[in-house]
């Protein structure tokens, strides 16, 4: 109903569940495909190319953003992560909306090259739930723990600039609460002009 | 999740299947409720008064205008149509949304009083559909059904300002869409002030 596909991004803090969520709702909707995000880190044990991210050298991701083929870029712990054009675009030609999922600054930066892109932001139920989950997660060093929860609470500040809050209490709800973002925002009068036309 | 109910406003020129649409709806969910609205016309048959409408003497509408319990109103084919005050308040206090069907104009007056409300407009699938959905109504005179085709056009034209569009194409799809509006709108950052103080 919208005149092309919608460029949603979705942002969380760590243990607020957002990859459990798009996971759950990519299952429940094929409106919706996931632009996979492109990274100079290894992968991790059970991380597959082109699945959890595009694995690039250094050199790959360098030459991409040379040729202006990365949408947004930022650089965390001496690694590179960014978004593809051609990610993007893949999804919004086939018809399809097209999902990132990226942490606030590159959300911030879709922003500005795509103000109508929809942001949504996942909240934990509360600030003591996540701070207990971060404590609890693996054994870090207290430092670790620390950066952890400053980081959350830098996050969860940015959450004002989003368009939609989404609390993960109940993960069905949450699922569902994101699928209806998805569908209204394809119903909104910004976005369909071309349906607006025939009636003119 | 919103800070408090969210009044949703529902048009369409006749033949769109609103009623319908807003029948189902109900059935689905009781996040909101339809603030039935009153006039000074004599009930239909099988038309309840408080279900369908509330039905006033002029005398009663006027009073309830002179003493500011009436949103906003207007005059068609001599008689009064409006929204009373306390529909809306019964609704939003149980922490309800309040959904009103009405017309454009009082539409645009809601808009103006209520910049936050959530304005949703139902389309036909296409405007030969609706034509012949008028003309083929009843047994009117040729006047009669010229006025009603130039009467959705005009409200047609009007489309353009309302937050969101449907498409009433497949009555549950329709439905559907609608039923996402509202839940997506209860998620919108402006909405939700309340939610984000607890994480500051």
């Amino acid at each position: 109903m919208a005149d092309s596909g919608i460029l949603f991004v979705v942002s969380a803090p760590a243990g607020c569940g957002k990859d459990t969520i798009l996971n759950e709702l990519f299952k429940k909707t094929d409106a919706a495909g996931y632009a996979v995000s492109a990274t100079t880190r290894a992968p991790r044990e059970g991380e597959e190319n082109g699945v959890h991210y595009h694995f690039l050298s250094r050199e790959e991701f360098m030459e991409k953003i040379s040729q202006n083929e990365v949408l947004e870029y930022t650089e965390y712990c001496g690694n590179y992560y960014g978004t593809l054009k051609k990610s993007v675009d893949d999804l919004l030609s086939k018809g399809k909306d097209a999902v990132l999922k990226i942490e606030i600054e590159g959300a911030m930066n879709i922003r500005k090259q795509f103000p109508e892109a929809c942001l949504v932001f996942i909240l934990p139920p509360s600030w003591e739930v996540l701070e207990t989950r971060l404590r609890n997660r693996g054994t870090e060093t207290p430092e670790k723990i620390a950066e952890r929860i400053k980081q959350a609470q830098t996050e969860l500040s940015y959450a004002e600039n989003y368009d939609y809050l989404i609390v993960n209490d109940a993960l069905e709800t949450a699922v569902d609460d994101l699928l209806s973002v998805f569908r209204a925002e394809k119903h909104k009068r910004s976005r369909c002009g071309k349906l607006l036309e025939q009636f003119k």
